[in-house]
């Protein structure tokens, strides 16, 4: 497992700002753990979002990406700040950010207007939503409850998760990982791939696409032991999605798997633990089912820090 | 050729908001046409802006997809309107906008904050850019001079790009067809594509993709046959670059073909015509290598419509 994922890694094209990452990553985790007890939260979530690409281009024309407009990162990641986290969002560049889910998709354009006196005001519609974005998203960040960080394709994504994953040792039973990110299951290796843009031609295009390795596996046993893992399993077809669930629940040794179907995410999503499968649905039209699905997850990692305290107690 | 092309369409999931399409373009046609000589432009652009895609499931959840910011296309859009043009601008959702290439990429978060008085107010580094953005954008669009229709898909992006040409044919030689969209050399035809999500096993996933029926033949040759052609070539090999816009050029009998490669695309172009290849540089770092472009190309469209009107009277 760990040399196909080494080999993996060793191909990639390096992370560019890997020590800039890294620093800001260990001074958020830092602060929050320096300021813990004075009101401050000790448990840090890192919530990635949004999809992950796989380029087929060294210089990169054409990539494969991953539907995900990162609605459910953004949303979850407002809930988590609510229960008292601080959050790591790792999220795809452009894609939903934590409390603008209620703004239109152009929101600059469409948000606002020019008075008289040539000054940018909020159409009155949007004022509300505008006002709640801009005054929450600022004073999580300005509190240092929230650490943003972009990625674009796999490889970043996962060299990115790593460093988080690994500076987030020190929490122990106190870091959650709510993997909501749609990560490649598929990627053409970098050493593989062709310099230049492939050339079209008259005939077909035959592609061949190896499997990425499972980061989930190397991240339980190997980065982030002693965290709560939560990871997603989306299916379009109902029949095997609580089947997909258990064995992604089994194979990669995830705490909660939390099992949704492409057309009903945004109604009801499963929570799925090795003993039980609780159904959990948005309770009316202005919250969203982010928030009782938080709600739960709190409680049982809640109850994972308990017995953490008491497994090393004994 | 059409045939290729019939049952490219005949396979596609049909435009689900076709009939809004084509009223709306119907009626930015004739706005513009009825209002011409009393100060209106009779020239109208279609300026095709942003990467398509290509769904690999037809429940999509991953798809092959190719980069553009649009920035190339948002810009250009701003110069042909100063130079009394009429823009239909065919863009990628979340895309570069036009007038808004000066804001950051999460423009909302980070122009804005909120006073003591809980008002939105633009941050002052920020606030010449955003009253450009939304005085000019807003005028265009207001002054029923710019029509903005998003698409996604390759399937959306063709099926619009015939509505607008088959209702810009009236037009003759002045309309122009600027193409600055990436389009998908390859698909995964309608009816051989997974109905579910390609599920991800073991071994390697290999593909095969067709090549997409060459949409600029059609265009030039039925959909629109008097309007003036202009496509784009980009490579990543400057090598094969202008021996590849040759080829276009007289593939697809285009009226111009704008060569560009990838690393140094925002500082210069060539303007390919069948008996000149023009270098055009960006002048200065104020202004966009677009300025120049347009200008140029407004110059051969003019040539263009004169030497129109000579053959008809002949």
């Amino acid at each position: 497992m760990d040399t196909e994922f080494k080999s993996f890694f060793d191909a990639a094209p390096p992370l560019r700002d890997s020590l800039d990452v890294s620093r800001k990553v260990k001074e958020f985790i830092d602060q929050n753990s320096q300021l813990s007890g004075k009101g401050r939260p000790i448990r840090v979530v890192c919530v990635t979002s949004g999809g992950t690409t796989v380029p087929l281009e060294q210089r990169c024309v054409r990539y494969i990406d991953n539907f995900s407009s990162g609605h459910r990162g953004a949303v979850s990641t407002e809930y988590f700040l609510k229960a008292g986290y601080a959050v790591i969002f790792l999220y795809r560049r452009g894609t939903c950010q934590p409390y603008c889910s209620f703004l239109p998709e152009d929101s600059l354009l469409e948000c606002f207007d020019l008075t008289e006196e040539s000054n940018v005001q909020a159409r009155p519609q949007h004022t509300e939503a505008l006002k709640r974005a801009i005054r929450d998203h600022h004073a999580a960040v300005e509190e240092g409850l929230l650490l943003k960080l972009p990625f674009t394709t796999i490889f970043e994504y996962l060299q990115i998760l790593q460093i988080v994953a690994i500076s987030m040792r020190g929490l122990g039973s106190h870091g959650i990982f709510y993997l909501a990110a749609a990560v490649s299951d598929f990627y053409v290796p970098w050493e593989s791939m062709e310099e230049h843009k492939i050339q079209s031609a008259t005939g077909p295009l035959d592609m061949r696409l190896a499997p990425v390795p499972k980061m989930l596996l190397v991240l339980r046993e190997v980065w982030a032991p002693t965290a709560f893992c939560i990871s997603f399993k989306l299916e379009t077809d109902q029949n095997i999605l609580l089947k997909k669930a258990h064995m992604a629940l089994r194979k990669y040794n995830m705490h909660v798997v939390v099992a949704n179907e492409l057309s009903t995410r945004k109604e009801e999503v499963i929570v799925v633990t090795s003993d039980e499968e609780i159904t959990v649905h948005r309770e009316n039209q202005v919250e969203e089912v982010e928030k009782p699905l938080i709600d739960l997850l709190v409680q049982k990692h809640s109850a994972y820090i308990e017995q953490s305290k008491h497994d090393s107690s004994n």
